[in-house]
């Protein structure tokens, strides 16, 4: 598994332990939808562990080059699904150096291009 | 430049023949926010020509690896500058075969996280 299968299988088994382990100590995580920044390991950990509601993830998809990568993951809550991209940067060693979490919401598509496009 | 580097350097660019030249002729576009989809390249070309706006974009991050990639660009209209995220996925000859691109909006963070957050 490279770096990012692992932060996600982690993730869901909810081990923080070895959540850290893939971390740099001083890693920081963004949510820029939000402007919402968390600041170093342990104030990460506690996030992910604090997290409310018994929530599911499935891998969509992942792309990871050297200097870091992306994920597609759906998130289930109950009956709701939702995406999740997530961009990371990994440092020399290959540990997670920083998170940008983004969570898109469904809106109405604009007029103009019904000529061009069906619905799914 | 790899495959989404001439992607958005060429959309950007209007260079539409040269947008043409990057993907397969079945491929398919898709919104999950919105659930629209595009199938095949004369429609998407007409719609990216078509798409309303002295829109601009930059790339913020592309991670590729041999199956496909992903990127974070911003698009700015006016004042308005908002993130795309976007993923690939590459035929076997290396042009695009499908895209899914994911249009983020802010929204106010939830209550129960401030002992770890900070805002930027």
């Amino acid at each position: 598994m490279n770096v990012i299968e692992r932060y996600w299988a982690v993730i869901e088994a909810r081990d923080w332990p070895g959540l850290a382990g893939l971390l740099t100590a001083d890693v920081v995580y963004e949510l820029p939808q939000t402007r919402e920044r968390i600041r170093g390991r342990e104030a990460y950990l506690r996030f992910n562990a604090e997290y409310p509601g018994d929530w599911h993830l499935r891998v969509e998809r992942i792309h990871v080059d050297p200097g870091g990568g992306a994920s597609w993951t759906a998130f289930t809550v109950g009956d709701e699904t939702v995406p999740a991209l997530t961009f990371f940067r990994l440092d020399g060693t290959g540990r997670i150096a920083h998170i940008t979490d983004f969570w898109p919401e469904p809106y109405d598509p604009p007029p103009g291009r019904e000529h061009l496009v069906e619905r799914y």
